[in-house]
């Protein structure tokens, strides 16, 4: 808990004062004021989560949290548990859509077990901070103990805060996790104030009757457990998951140092919800990269304030819209740094 | 006309076999079936232009066609005409938005002369295709002759048959002349069968009193002018102009040479509406990228069927959009090209 509170006392609203300047920054270069739309935002609020007229994005690390559900065995999940694991091989492999995708964007990829429910053998790209084999099944009764739940925090912000020691200055996040839409779904719907209709996909693909059950599931998990959605704790360690709380603790790891993070899917989107729950401030430091398919997250999405990059239908997690977004966010941080300024280039300014 | 015919006569609709073949691969792939959205839409769709199932991206470059309008005489602009030199100059020294985002996505930047009213020193970047020093004001009558017209097509075509003989797999189209939205709007009016108003915006930034007097001139343009929206060619003689040619050109070359050709905003959608007036095919072979901000956009994808991949509020042109628009087909060829198939990676399928 000392680890998590220390950083909480870090976290503060970036300067807008640094937000205005690199406005004025982009304003002089050539092209007509405003022109460039959301990669001028993306570049004035990155200016002043650093702090910096001409901040750098040089490392970039997608943090891939994987971890089992104890509500698989309610079969809430299209893809068997054994995937988990299965998966993390695949990724330390190199044969994910997260490893093709983080290396277009020219970002390393990092894999936690933060809880699977199966060990692995040692890896570089892996870190081992299992906090347990898998959740308990939240339809009878709590995921994990609320000292398991500040562990998975922590855990986060250990990961994190190596990275950014490491010179990583900016994090995306990622999951893998059989079962961790179920969770997700619980969690937004409990922190958002919506039914749990509103915010329940269809996950990895499962059928209606699957569907059905996987509502019936979450409304179980939540009448249990009766998670306070204003307490982020609770409601991790009730409804959540380990990596949903390691993706929480990395987003407030970032916050407190001033460093983007960029936020992936549903999943993420969950572990943002919790952050934003634990601090409210933490949100001036995420970006949302896409919208899911994953029904609810759009909901997710404006309880935090955040506007998605894009929407590309996409509903895979494992930080594959995070790393597209990185692109996007370093694209905006080059127009900032790289193009000339109308008196560099003797380009005539608009006539008044 | 006779290079034009023969590029016509080349354009067939790509084989959708390929497309059913490429998304069988996808689904091999370890993810979820369909779970990559857009980017597996894009992945067949550039499978089945290529006629090949692992196509490859080598080589990328953004082409700037630039040339002056007449109209710019009517105070269409909040710029003045010398701008559209100026910023040619600004492109081959580097300093421009669509330098910066090409070389972000490891594209080369080609610029075209093939219509500005001023005239180049000698630069390896810069092709110098130029069909007359600006078009003649097309609220007096028609920007260009027809003959000019089909110069501005076959000016495209040839830039772009030697990109694709130098190797270049796919090419993006860019834009910049002063005054090129007034063209565009009277263009989109014209082939979309809409009034003025709901496809005119306000450009690189005039005022209400400016947007009204720009509405207006492209209505007396059309009235003067009354081009057959039917007739690609006629149109763009009448009301285009020839950067907008250039691009028509460029799109209908790649058609023919089975290349896929990412489209920036309003201006390259302009000419995406006389390519696709001119030979309904060759939409196959177009990827919008952004939509724009300037009003009228929208409607011009819907008339193509074209389906923008992101919006991020830009209305700068260059290519800029498109730049970015690369990258993302290119993510999808590489995902297409470099997962793990479920068998390679010992992943348990989906249940069912």
């Amino acid at each position: 808990m000392k680890k998590l509170k220390e950083i909480l006392s870090k976290i503060k609203i970036p300067d807008p004062e640094f937000t205005k300047k690199a406005q004025e920054k982009l304003d002089g270069l050539t092209k007509p004021q405003g022109s460039l739309g959301r990669l001028e935002e993306l570049a004035r609020q990155i200016a002043a989560i650093r702090g910096d007229l001409s901040p750098g994005i040089n490392k970039k690390v997608v943090v891939v949290m994987a971890a089992d559900h104890g509500v698989v065995d309610e079969g809430v999940s299209a893809y068997p548990k054994e995937v988990t694991p299965q998966m993390v091989y695949n990724f330390l492999a190199g044969g994910a859509a997260i490893n093709v995708l983080a290396k277009h964007v020219g970002a390393e990829v990092v894999i936690v077990d933060i809880g699977v429910a199966a060990d692995f053998k040692e890896d570089p790209l892996l870190i081992v901070k299992k906090i347990g084999r898998g959740t308990a099944n939240m339809a009878r009764g709590p995921a994990m103990s609320r000292e398991q739940a500040v562990q998975s925090l922590e855990a986060g912000i250990t990961v994190a805060q190596d990275l950014i020691k490491a010179g990583y200055d900016i994090i995306a996040t990622g999951d893998m996790g059989i079962g961790n839409t179920t969770s997700s779904s619980a969690i937004a719907s409990v922190i958002c104030g919506v039914d749990v209709e509103s915010v329940t996909g269809y996950g990895t693909g499962i059928d209606e009757k699957g569907f059905k059950n996987k509502v019936e599931i979450i409304k179980k998990a939540i009448q249990v457990n009766k998670p306070v959605g204003s307490d982020g704790i609770d409601v991790l360690s009730k409804i959540g998951g380990y990596e949903i709380g390691g993706i929480a603790g990395m987003i407030l790891c970032c916050a407190a140092n001033k460093i983007p993070v960029v936020i992936d899917g549903f999943i993420s989107g969950a572990g943002a919800l919790i952050a934003h729950a634990i601090s409210a401030e933490s949100a001036h430091y995420m970006f949302a990269s896409h919208c899911s398919v994953e029904k609810g997250h759009k909901i997710v999405l404006d309880k935090i304030g955040l506007k998605a990059m894009f929407d590309f239908n996409m509903r895979l997690g494992e930080g594959t819209g995070a790393a597209l977004g990185i692109n996007i966010a370093e694209a905006s941080i080059k127009i900032l740094n790289g193009m000339a300024t109308f008196s560099q280039a003797g380009v005539s300014e608009k006539s008044e």
